[in-house]
Order: structure tokens, then C-alpha cells, then sequence
């Protein structure tokens, strides 16, 4: 069984996902990517995972069976399990908990070579959708306190399997940085009545010289304090605090952007790994006034690492204005021919 | 000019470096190691480098000649710059201030092939000694905040150079992670009237269960939360914020336990790269009856990264319980003989 524990200095919890039970011999990791080998993720191959929880499927096709668009599975290595109760035990100076919690894989294509960026915007649409259908429904399960919706492109990044694919991660914790988010965003409104967010998505489009890019409902820009070169922020322009409470037509803006902007990254920066996190709302939260949700994408361009981990600073070689202004310059056309430039592992 | 940037959601301080400035281009970086090429860091290239700030020489030899045995140099291509007045400016709802501070580079040993824990116990206290030697100095500038020790050793742990070294930044501001665990440690003290780590020590010392090794005065112990596989934290056993206030019999134990725990480290997981940071109090404050320095050892075991980064949430593939047995259980002869195995790269 799984296990959260808590650092008593700082009150960060940590997964130890034992079953996982890494010895020394198994770094580095047995889960490298191996390319051009067997993919559970393949259409045709849908019984090699544990059965889907969600599809965007063709009319008369079964579950578990070839015909679906996007694919939502429960992860075969979870990090942590829905099953037993929410135990809470402290150990002298020590606080843990049982690993409740969800663990699932978008699987965002059937095809094996095509990445997020390669997609079409309907198809990218219908990923977006498959995040809120799983967010509203691991939200009904009350221990469950937050939904983390992020994205390992590329191994470096992460990707233990080189099909495109999203994870999702319900706990029964709020992580630190989200919570340190929600009492910074929360400092800035009881001071000003504003959400910081809509503040610096004003101040942002005015100022322009950190745009990337936007459409009428979202903006993408490279952040005031980046951590890394060309780390890249979607933020919607409506204030919201709730990822999964889009209409229609907000849902298309967002997958547009998105596709825009990562298309714009792989162009200038030869198809980078990358990360992406979409920060929301703690699941059980109503709608917030002064949080904003957003997703925060990270291309794994440096391997400076260990240091920021475990001190909180970063050192960035990278002008903000500047890898703004390169993403800006980026041809989308020849962006959208760039497929063939998305690396596979 | 480097410049620091405020985040203005969760108040973390960022380095812009823009004399490294990197264009899309640039990465992956140009720092990459390059075994077998030319060393700036070897004895006999002394004015390859800027001119030393300190070094334990043999009697005798002149400063930036050959002679010495450990060598501290401003760093060639610092992130920080030491000239220039300390401006606090404001830009919207941003802040900023000049990138006042120091960037030096411990070099450990003159000889190229040579890793920390190659060397004898006298050269890892003359390490110690250098850190304490330059904390000491640059304390005296008043407008430095913390100073910051730290060891990227090999490639992915983002060394630049494979000569075995370490690096000194001092900052007008103190790191935010290091502000967490003041204020973490501070509320404990408040609530108990004890020392946070402290009590750790105590605990984990009747535990027995994470202890990897211990001496007279200090102990090393995967955390009870560690982040990482086989995270290692060494600690002192005697109550002390500061780094640079140690005795030279707290010296020499801390250099013993450090050199031990290093060769467990690289004999159970076969020389990994690894990250250390040196955990003390902002370099102006007094003594403070809350904190306690500490070095955490980070083996880069895992390629799981940008994930962690967006969210402060880790998971963790070993126990350290069992962390702490595979290291309890090295023979300490055979890792001292394994100095082959200690990568260059």
C-alpha cells in the first residue's frame, strides 16, 4: 500500500509508492523508453491495460476495444489506489497517511507517432474534455482534495512510455506549490480585491512585450519571474478558478491556444521535451474569487536539477522578453509542417 | 547586469542571468562536459581562470600558481555580480532588483581525475574549511542575505566542468525554500521551545530504522518524507544554525561523516551523480535556537523532473527505510577501493 508522509519542517507531503519498491540495481530507471518496441497504448492493444474508465469513441464500438479517439485508463503502476480507507497515523515527530488516491493515463491518440501538437484541434479539443469528464467524476469521491492534470513529453521530461499521453493524479492532499499559490493569490485579494492573475494577464496585454500569443478567450506568455528559458504560461482571460467548469466555446479557445503554443515551442526550441501542469482549484472548492487557473508548460531545456530541488532557486540563462519574442516569430505554418521535428522519445 | 525577479503569486525569487544570455539555439547547453579536453580547474592553468579569493597552498608557492591544494576562484561566468549598487525597483504589479551577490567555485584537489570522496579525510577537511573560510568573508557584505554551498557532481546533475568542484552563491535574499524551513522550524520552537531537527535527531537515533551511519558528533539518515531515492541529509548531532561556527574537532567529524557517507552512497548505487546543498542560517542572523544546518545529499536517480517543479509534489519509488539498509550494509573497505567506479562525466 502506498504512503503519504509529511516532512515535519516545511509540511510537504511525499508519495512513497512502495510497490514501485525501487531497489538499487533498478536505476536508472527499468521504465526508459524503448522505442519501436511493444506499446500497451496502440489501438488494438486495448487489452494490455487495465479496463478504460472513459472514451471518445466511434458509434457501436465496445469498451476495450479499437474505435476510440481518446482513451482513459487507470495506471498499471499507480502511485497511488482508490481501494481502503483514509487512515492518518503519526509517528513520534512524523505524520503519514494511507496512499488513497487515483492515478490515470490520457491516452490522447490511437496513432503511436503523432504527439499532442500533431493533433488536429478537434481531436485536441476532445483531450481537454477528457480532462474535465475525469475531474468531475474523481471529485464525487470526497477524501479526494485535489486533481493534478500534467504531462511528461519526451523522456527527459520523464515519458517512461513514448505514446502521447497525459496523467492524472487524485490525492488526498493539497501539493505545497498549489497551496502556497492559493495563500499568495488569496494575500493579494484580502489586500486588493483582485485576483493577481487577472491583474497580471491586464498588465501583460498591454505591456506586450511577454506575449506569446492569444485568442479572444486566453492568452499564452512567457512569466515575469521564469524559472526555466521559455517556460510558458496559458492563462485563460475570464477569471475562473475551476479548470473544469468551461463552456463550450471556452473549451475550444483553450485547445486552440494550447495547440498554438506548443506548436510555437517545437518550432523554436527543435521539438523539446517539455512538461506541462495545469494548476486548478482544490477539487472539493467552489468556484474561488481570487484564484486563477492556468497551465504551466516547462520545455526541459537545462539539466541544472538537483540544486533548484532542494534549495527553491532558480537561475535562468533566458531573457523572458526574449524567448517571447522568438516564440512570437515562430512561422505557424512552417510550425504545423514541423511534425516530422517532434521527437518520439 | 543580472537582475532578480520577484513572483509575485508565490514571492519566489528568480535569477535572470542575462550575461549567460541563451538563445533558442543554445540548448542543449554549450556547457556540456567534454571529457578529456583541456581543464581550467588543473594545477598548471592557474591564470585560466580569475585571479583565487583563497586557497590552502604549500609554503611557499605564490597565489595562482601551482602549489595549492584546495583553490577558491570567482566563477568565469557568474549568475551574479559582486559591483553595482543594490536597486529595488517595482514594474506594475512585478518586482525586481539588481543581481547583486558572488559566484566562486571551490575547486576540491589539483588533480583532474580525483572526486571528493577520492580524497583523504585531511582534504575533505581543507574542503570544509574553504566553505567556512568564504562564508566568513563574504558575510561581511552586508547586502548579502545567504549564502548558498552546493555540488553538482556529474553531468545530469548539472556539473559543467567534470574537475570535481563545488559552488558559493551568496544573495541579497534568502531562497524560499530555505525561508520555509525557518519559518517551519520557527513555529515548532514557538509551539515546543525545541528544535525541529533536533527532535528528528533524537528520534531517528532511537529508531535506528533511517540511520545509515553516525560518528561521535554527527549523523547521516534518509528522511522519514524523502523526495528522492536514497536522499541522505547529514546532520550534527550538537544544536547550531551556523555552518561556519564549527570547532576544528566538529570539523573533522563532519568531514569524517561526509567522506563516509559519499563512498556508501556511490558503492550502493554505483557512483550516481549526485546533488549536496548545504543547509545553514541567512548569512547576517545571529545563532538562532530554531534552526539547524544540515547538508542534503541528492542522488539524481530519477529523470522525473518538471513535474515536481510545477507542483512541489513528489513521488518516491523506495522506502528509505530500506534506503538506509542497502547503505547501512556497504562494505566501507570496499567502497573506499572502488574509486574507479566514480564517474567523470
Amino acid at each position: 500500500m502506498p504512503e503519504l508522509r509529511k516532512d515535519p519542517i516545511i509540511g510537504r507531503w511525499v508519495i512513497i509508492s512502495t510497490e514501485r519498491g525501487k531497489r538499487p540495481g533498478d536505476f536508472p530507471s527499468v521504465e526508459t523508453v524503448t522505442p519501436g518496441g511493444f506499446c500497451p497504448f496502440d489501438a488494438g492493444n486495448e487489452d494490455k491495460t487495465p479496463p478504460e474508465v472513459f472514451a471518445f469513441r466511434e458509434p457501436g464500438t465496445e469498451p476495450n476495444t479499437p474505435g476510440w479517439r481518446v482513451r482513459v485508463v487507470p495506471n498499471k503502476f499507480p502511485a497511488l489506489r482508490i481501494e481502503g480507507p483514509l487512515i492518518r497515523r503519526g509517528e513520534g515527530v512524523f505524520d503519514k497517511m494511507s496512499g488513497i488516491g487515483a492515478h490515470e493515463v490520457v491516452i490522447e491518440n490511437p496513432d503511436h507517432g503523432s504527439a499532442l501538437c500533431d493533433l488536429a484541434l478537434p481531436q485536441v479539443e476532445e483531450v481537454v474534455r477528457a480532462f474535465i469528464h475525469r475531474i468531475k467524476d474523481l471529485r464525487k469521491d470526497e477524501r479526494l482534495r485535489y486533481i493534478l492534470v500534467f504531462k511528461n513529453h519526451g523522456e527527459q521530461a520523464g515519458a517512461s512510455l513514448e505514446h502521447s499521453h497525459t496523467q492524472i493524479i487524485a490525492t488526498p492532499i493539497v501539493p505545497k506549490r498549489v497551496m502556497e499559490e492559493l495563500n499568495g493569490a488569496r494575500q493579494h485579494y484580502d489586500l486588493k480585491e483582485r485576483c493577481i492573475f487577472c491583474d497580471i494577464v491586464l498588465q501583460e496585454m498591454e505591456d506586450g512585450i511577454r506575449l506569446v500569443t492569444e485568442n479572444e478567450a486566453c492568452v499564452s506568455l512567457t512569466p515575469f519571474a521564469s524559472r526555466f528559458p521559455f517556460e510558458t504560461w496559458l492563462l485563460p482571460k475570464w477569471h475562473s478558478s475551476r479548470f473544469e467548469d468551461m463552456t463550450d466555446s471556452q473549451i475550444t479557445s483553450v485547445a486552440d491556444l494550447l495547440l498554438e503554443t506548443l506548436l510555437r515551442l517545437r518550432s523554436a526550441l527543435n521539438a523539446p521535451p517539455y512538461n506541462f501542469i495545469i494548476h486548478t482549484g482544490p477539487c472539493q472548492d467552489p468556484e474561488l474569487p481570487f484564484y486563477h487557473w492556468h497551465i504551466e508548460i516547462i520545455p526541459k531545456l537545462t539539466k541544472i536539477a538537483g540544486f533548484e530541488w532542494g534549495t527553491g532557486f532558480y537561475i535562468n540563462p533566458t531573457l523572458p522578453e526574449e524567448a517571447a519574442r522568438y516564440l512570437r516569430e515562430v512561422s505557424l505554418d512552417a510550425a504545423q509542417a514541423g511534425g516530422d521535428l517532434c521527437p518520439k522519445h
